[in-house]
């Protein structure tokens, strides 16, 4: 893993394509990220909650990555998600991604338990960290407390960083709580602190944040450039009113499906609308109640179209 | 797996016993099923939610059950916990326990995506029973949403077990509502339904129902043993109250930690008290508070542990 440079910038939550019998298509993930960094974004963090991570097997996982990697995606812009329900799962790619030279790993906390303790978090990742056993290890965690059902306190993440300074590197911060970003980059300045909720891009990096690993930047890369790169400016750009819209559009359905479903429409690649069970495609008439509240929003979807 | 007797009557979610290391006991699980079989229990079903099943590896899990029909304990006594976060892992489990003789499979929904909906649950049962796809199978599915945050309606299971009327053959009701557990015998005679509240089994099985497979069991197999034979008595015994009794002491602490504690205590094997982070073992002082709750309810720990 890359040890000397903190991660930032702008980073893809990369939607999983599937084949015809359901089984992950890496060349098409290969492609896809090779056009999101044509359009600007800076790196891919593949498996994450937006790539229905938990829905492939550890097998998969490492089969994919090394795919993706054997296709030409550079491991230096790859922070693979690795966390599982089962420690020995997350250790066991941990350890992969980092024996495959990718960036970092962005990490869940063990997530079937419910109503465990800082306590008992703490003790999951620092056995994960030791039993990784490798210096080079740089470690994302990933608080997204409203699907894995397992939050990350400020607390534990600063005992966490503190136990093991050269190892815990940032957080990604999905909960979509702004107050709760705002505290991690208050509480620990030298993480990389990321967003995924895009609209909080440019108040995260007024504050020194890191940037964002979200899932819009796999539908409109460039709009979400623009957004990063105008994020320090005193007068916000149009950006952030159209990504709003974008999200407010989507919520309106099923999330997952509305991302591939639209992915789809931009693409013009029909067979991004598969998902796996027991996430469902959009239903055709979900899919076009979902165009019509793009267009409606006024943006140009091939456009910006990754 | 046996395809003619529906199953019913005592079943144990067993613990799952760790070594120093923190990996499965698999000889200490054996030894604890052959002792729970001959204090009345009539079967076990490892690796369920008390048994930390999602804190073991596809790997460990597979290895587990092998070494534990390896030292003796029959297959036709096992209900084999095979459900995991992703389907692919499910489906080998559920086929390796099949290939193993297991009288049948207890499986969760895939559990990390949460506000998915009964088509997309239905759909996921029916890609595992196509994707295993053997007519031996029986499967019980296992309804735990307090901690799987995916709960199984009354409607999913009834379109399920009618569309796969030889394979769907009981759910196993974790939820502690005895109403949902009501509404699934009324809605599924045919069905084997099981309570994981101990205190539901006397109502349960008036009303049809199977049994139980039950964490208490663990530590007091005969009193549950007493439990399940007096059911359908007229007269109600005097276990309901011990049971209920030794529920409440174990639920002033965190649940996990506490069951295994009281085990290490009844069975005098300290082994017992580890678990996997992010749960934890009970701190002594807590121990201490819980043997002393359990002795205030008038219960003899010696004279009923296993």
């Amino acid at each position: 893993m890359n040890t000397n440079t903190p991660l930032q910038g702008l980073w893809c939550a990369t939607l999983s394509p599937l084949d015809a019998r359901g089984a992950l298509d890496a060349a098409r993930l290969a492609s896809h990220a090779q056009r999101l960094f044509a359009s600007g974004v800076d790196g891919i963090a593949p498996f994450g909650t937006t790539g229905e991570g938990q829905s492939f097997s550890v097998a998969e996982r490492r089969a994919g990555l090394d795919a993706l990697l054997a296709a030409g995606v550079a491991p230096t812009r790859v922070l693979a998600a690795t966390g599982c329900a089962a420690l020995p799962d997350a250790i066991e790619l941990t350890r992969h991604a980092l024996s495959a030279g990718c960036v970092g790993a962005l990490v869940l906390p063990p997530f079937f338990f419910k109503d465990v303790t800082d306590e008992g978090i703490y003790a999951a990742y620092a056995k994960l960290i030791d039993d990784v056993g490798d210096d080079r290890l740089r470690l994302y965690l990933y608080h997204i407390p409203q699907v894995s059902g397992v939050g990350l306190s400020v607390a534990m993440v600063s005992r966490l960083a503190a136990a093991y300074p050269a190892i815990v590197a940032g957080v990604k911060d999905s909960s979509g709580s702004f107050d709760n970003s705002r505290a991690l980059v208050a509480a620990l300045p030298r993480l990389s602190i990321f967003v995924g909720h895009e609209p909080h891009l440019p108040q995260l990096r007024k504050l020194g944040g890191a940037g964002t690993i979200c899932g819009i930047a796999n539908l409109y890369p460039r709009l979400m450039r623009r957004l990063y790169d105008s994020s320090l400016d005193a007068k916000p750009g149009g950006e952030l009113p159209l990504i709003e819209s974008v999200i407010a559009a989507l919520m309106r359905f099923p999330i997952f499906g509305a991302l591939k479903s639209l992915q789809a429409e931009l693409s013009g690649d029909e067979s991004w609308r598969a998902l796996r069970a027991p996430l469902l495609p959009l239903s055709a008439a979900d899919a076009r109640a979902l165009d019509q509240a793009i267009a409606a929003a006024g943006i140009d979807p091939k456009r910006d179209g990754a």
